[in-house]
């Protein structure tokens, strides 16, 4: 099963992290985190990399019924967004929650998760 | 296989964030994000939860030659360690890197994640 759903896009690079955060919105995701990969390889190692930024996405009420369920629940959290310029072009890849049936055994969290791949394919969808 | 490697500690809450913190530097690890889950909970939500912080571990090295090998490990970085209150303990655990070989089929990202289990360990240990 794939790691991450996945879209190329047309808009530029800094548009694209605009359209996305707002698409997340939508769905009830805040961006919570915001790593800027490109920068921090160059500050830590002085190497080169291409626009390269990864978001955390989270939904509270989705994250606090899942970390109630159960609590391991927190190391997947929050929901990777990734933007990246890849061979003059931009694409957008989300972790696909999907993966959390092999990872954790509850019925009630595979259905949440069930539930978030909807709305992150909607997500993508409308970039 | 566990999602996370785990150590109940005899630390305090704010004292073992400082403790995992230390440790993880010794390993090359920086936190590049932290997520107070119990505040963002009471924000988002107005509902009381537990402490449980999320704090985001980077290698920059490791993580620059991963995402060069496979550019979806970004999907899964920053790798994250979850500092809770748990009856009335706190309870260190941290991404399972070994998780890696069931979602890429690299061979030198296996080998890595390896390493990385090793460093973890290491880390835990030192709690």
């Amino acid at each position: 099963m794939e790691l991450g759903l996945t879209k190329e896009v047309t808009t530029d690079f800094e548009d694209t992290i605009t359209k996305v955060t707002e698409e997340l919105k939508k769905e009830g995701f805040g961006i919570i985190t915001t790593i800027d990969f490109k920068n921090t390889i160059r500050e830590k190692l002085d190497k080169d990399f291409r626009k390269f930024t990864i978001l955390g996405a989270c939904n509270p009420q989705f994250s606090y019924d899942a970390v109630r369920i159960d609590d391991r629940i927190g190391l997947l959290l929050p929901c990777n967004v990734v933007v990246q310029e890849k061979q003059g072009k931009i694409e957008v890849s989300i972790f696909n929650p999907a993966l959390i049936k092999f990872l954790v055994a509850d019925e009630k969290l595979i259905e949440m998760s069930e539930q978030l791949v909807e709305r992150i394919t909607k997500v993508l969808s409308n970039l």
